[in-house]
Order: C-alpha cells, then structure tokens, then sequence
C-alpha cells in the first residue's frame, strides 16, 4: 500500500512515520511513505503558496494552483507506476468538516492500493481545487488543529495496521478496541503485587474459559459506564446479551451513578 | 504551559513538536514539551519494561514500576519547579477508552500550568499503575493507533493553540470550525478565475455586511448537510434561527436528499 501526502511539512509526514510499527512496515517494504512539498509547487521566487482570502478576514489561504499541480504530479506518478487498467485514485482531503473518521473507514481504505491525503493549513485551501480533486472529507475529531499533518498521520497508522503483514500476528489487529464493540479489558502482568494491589485471582487461575469470561464481562462493564454509545444490545451475541442483562440490573439495584 | 509526556518515543515526540505553530512557540518560550523515556526506567539490563499479560493472550503490557517511576520524578521535578501551594498536575492518558477530546476539553486544559500526557504501546499499560496515577482519559477518535504518541501531539497541538500569544492573532483561534457550532465557510483567493471557476460574486463587492451574511449561511448550509449534529437550534442567535427556517423549508420543498 502507497501512501502520498500531499503538505506543506513533509519533514513532519517522513518523521512521524519513521517510528514504532509504522517505521518497520516501511522499512519492510509492507507499506510506502511519500511526502509531495506542495511548495515545489509554488508560482512565485519567494516559494509562497497562500494569499488573502477573498472577501477579508484574518490567516492566509493556500492558493488553489501550487494545490491542483501537486495532485496532479502523483496522480501521474500512480499512472505511470500502475500502468493500464487503473482506477482513479482516492484523494482524502483532512478537515474538520469530513466525515468523522473511524475503524470502519480505517478499514475501508486499507483496500485502496494508492491513497492520496491533502493536508491544509493557513486558514484553508481554496474551495474550487478542493471541488476539483477531493473524494473524500475525512475529520479525525472534533477540535482545531494547527493542519492536517497530524491527522494524515493518524489514517496512516490506523489504516497501516489493517494491512496484512504489517502486525506481527494478522489477528491482533482485532483483538482490540473499536474493532468490535467493546473497549479493552484491563490488563495487568509481572510483578503479582504492586504497591499492595494484587493481580485478579482468575487471570492466575490458568482456567482458560473463566479468563475469557471475565475478560469479556469486564469489557462490557467499561464500556457501559464510559461509553454507553458504543453498546448496541441487537448486534450481541447470546452470552453477551445474558451479561447485558445481568450488569444493567445490577446497576439499576445500586442506583443512577452520580456521575 | 508545559507538557511532560511519558511515553516509549521520545524522539516522535520532540520531532513531532518542532514544525510550524507549535514549534514557533517552543522556539519563542510560550510552550515547553518534554518528552520523559519510559524507559529509562527499565528494571533489567535489557531495559526492557513490558511483559506477557497474566491470563493469557496476544501481545505485550507495560509494567507498573517504570511507568509510576517515571510518573514519580516527572512529579518531582516540577514540584521543585514550581515550590511551595502547588496543585496535583493533572496525569492525561491516551486510551480509546476515554473521555472523547473535543474543543471544550482543550480549552479546559489549556488552562493549566503543567500537564502530563502518558503514551501507551504494545497492548496496554498494567491497569494498576493506571488506576494510581492517571486523572484523565482522553480519547481523540474512535479508531485503533499503534501508541498514544500521535493522540499526545493532537492533543498538544490543540490545547497549545488556546495558550495566549501562540497564534498570531490572539481572536483568531476563535474564529474556525468547533470554536462556535458550524463548520467553516468555503475560502477562496487569487487567482479570480481558476480552471473556469469564479471566485463568488459577493466576495469581491467589498460590502462587508453581505459577506459576513453569506458566509454564516455558507456555515450552517456545510454543518445542516455534513454533521447535523453539531447543530443546536436552543444556542441560535435571532438572525441564525431566521437563516435556519429558511434552509430547512427549502431543503423541504426540494425533498429529502438522497446521501
């Protein structure tokens, strides 16, 4: 999987991305990195890219030439890598007005073989290449960032590790929050105590079902009381929907909790 | 303001700091970001500070003592820095399983004088070190990520641009999408024509009350189509209620849209 970021700091894409899992995907070959400065891009001697809104108003605005060209530099490239036959390449602009990002579409585009991200900054990209070029608005969150730099890095990483090889065990990108519909359960390893807490007694019990039981029951139980959104009775499966039952009647025996 | 964050990689922290707005304002002294390497505290030789999870299963958990150790002299430090009548530094974890950041949240943090951003990895942290050091969980985004170093800095990156003096423009934080209710209006600037598309006739009158007007309809249009949700009639001002009538009756009479 090819992924080229279209930015302003492409220092920023190549480091952030030279790390942990990501950084082994790449030096791997399981994945492919590439920053395209939009600045190469730029019209004038003094390399600007951004000018003065229309209209008035306070920031600068990324100019929609330099922005169109580097798109079309990759989309070339991808052309003439991929040959006959292709498909046209998705390009994900990250704003805050996209659609909210998620484990689904994280694995919606780990099917893409190519994957173009536009990363604004200033106070926005002119509307008419965004018009253009864009397929898709992704927001990663509801708050103010600084540019899409950050967020490209975040479908990177969410999106890399649904790619086959890239996790050492192709498993256990599941086993984890958000790929179903329960958070983690907590975990707990060596020492057995520490400043006077003990590991729980069934986790040394060696017994495998009780272990999955537990596990299961405790994610249940975090996921209800910090994120009771998440639950969906109709999508559980028998046991689950026994142990529903069970925790919402005990809660409903000790009262509302006061948060 | 000063972030200590606690995390396996330092160096994605530092580098992901040093660019643009932030990096502006570590350069000029307005933020500080330390990045604390939890494994400085390893207990062996190996500096290994991970373990297989009691109980079974894929995957590794980061032992209690190096985290609280590296938690205790962060503590400590800024104890010293900050002398007598200090308040307990606020311990921020980043984990799926909390609280949804969002702009409110930011702006609460943005408030404090210190914080600490603890970064998980592998699977987990042992629940715990987390059970006795950590104040918040936060949570940027329903998606899976490799570690929290990628939610630190967007967490950093958006409480930072709250902190007086960073941005240029002390208004202009305000003056995006998330700050109000809507989203932002489209942006256009030179050139006029571009790729045979005008820039919108009302941007160039110069009349200012009209432009202001369309851009709050631009707004609510993007937000009633793309994120309904965000959308609260009760928080309208008079001249909001009167623009949002009138877009729903015509979204009325030209039917339901067919996303």
């Amino acid at each position: 999987m090819r992924f080229h970021v279209l930015t302003l700091f492409p220092e920023m894409i190549l480091q952030g991305v030279s790390h942990s899992i990501l950084g082994r995907a790449i030096a791997d070959g399981l994945i492919r990195v590439e920053a395209v400065n939009i600045r190469d891009f730029s019209h004038n001697k003094q390399l600007h890219v951004d000018d003065a809104p229309f209209g008035g108003g306070a920031g600068m605005v990324m100019q929609a030439p330099p922005v169109y060209e580097a798109w079309e530099a990759v989309s070339q490239k991808i052309a003439s890598e991929q040959g006959e036959g292709i498909r046209k390449t998705r390009v994900v602009f990250m704003t805050p007005a996209g659609r909210p990002f998620s484990q689904e579409i994280a694995r919606e585009l780990a099917a893409e073989e190519d994957l173009i991200l536009l990363c604004g900054h200033y106070e926005g990209i002119d509307q008419r290449v965004i018009d253009e070029i864009v397929t898709d608005e992704i927001s990663i969150g509801d708050y103010v960032l600084t540019g899409g730099e950050l967020p490209a890095l975040v479908v990177m990483d969410a999106v890399s590790r649904l790619v086959p090889g890239v996790l050492g065990n192709d498993d256990s990108a599941e086993d984890e929050s958000f790929s179903g519909m329960y958070l983690e359960y907590p975990q707990f390893t060596r020492p057995r105590e520490y400043h006077g807490r003990e590991v729980p007694e069934v986790l040394l019990s060696g017994h495998h079902e009780n272990i999955r039981k537990w596990r299961l029951e405790q994610s249940m139980r975090t996921t209800m009381r910090k994120r009771p959104d998440l639950i969906d009775p109709a999508r559980m499966s028998k046991e689950e929907a026994k142990i529903y039952r069970r925790l919402l009647a005990e809660s409903e025996e000790y009262g509302p909790s006061s948060e």
